[in-house]
């Protein structure tokens, strides 16, 4: 069965897009720790990010930095930390979270956000990406 | 002044050293989150990781790929998260972290160790390194 993540992929359950291209997908985290807390997955899907080949790996480095990039220049925060846990979701996915205190970055305290508050920041980021 | 890690790398300050080469370090964290949980750095002093240069940025996290596919080999846990906060030492740290829970990711539960376990993780992961 394909991952929550594929479905997100192939547009079979909605997100809030923030970049694709034909190895890498961003959206906003649904749950977010902080407003602003994105996604980035390699399309193809490998559970474990150290199982990634390097290349594909190094790809989905590049492609965050990329957007973690765009966030920090479009998200109110100290800086954009970067995490892979993945003991929840059997798809590879990088957190590019914004942070301002380390409680940001311990999944523990989540934010709660209407529909219109991640259309906003998904369009602010959007508008940084180069 | 020089990072706490500056000197780490210069060997002002001790360490159960991983792997190193003329750009990266990697080091048991002193005060882990689990056994063998490992910091790699850039030799470079930048306090965000963002504010790497592409090509800095893309050689860490695949020095880091190695150090922690090894750590992956060496230690017994489910997986090797990667994390990157920032926002105690000014100086860019990549955590390769063993996870076996999600506790293990959050930095608010620590283990003890001694230095002769300190001693015995970084040796199996240096034997473990291609």
């Amino acid at each position: 069965m394909s991952s929550i993540f594929t479905k997100i992929v192939r547009g079979e359950i909605p997100s809030y897009k923030i970049a694709e291209n034909d190895d890498y997908f961003a959206f906003l985290d649904i749950n977010p720790n902080s407003k602003g807390h994105t996604l980035c997955i390699p399309k193809k899907e490998i559970d474990k990010i150290l199982d990634l080949d390097r290349e594909t790996y190094l790809g989905l480095m590049d492609f965050s930095r990329k957007v973690g990039k765009a966030i920090e220049a479009a998200v109110d925060c100290q800086r954009v930390g970067i995490t892979v846990i993945g003991l929840e979701v059997p798809h590879v996915h990088v957190h590019l979270i914004p942070l301002t205190s380390m409680a940001d970055a311990t999944f523990q305290r989540k934010v709660s956000m209407e529909p219109a508050e991640f259309e906003a920041v998904a369009e602010a980021i959007r508008a940084k990406l180069e």
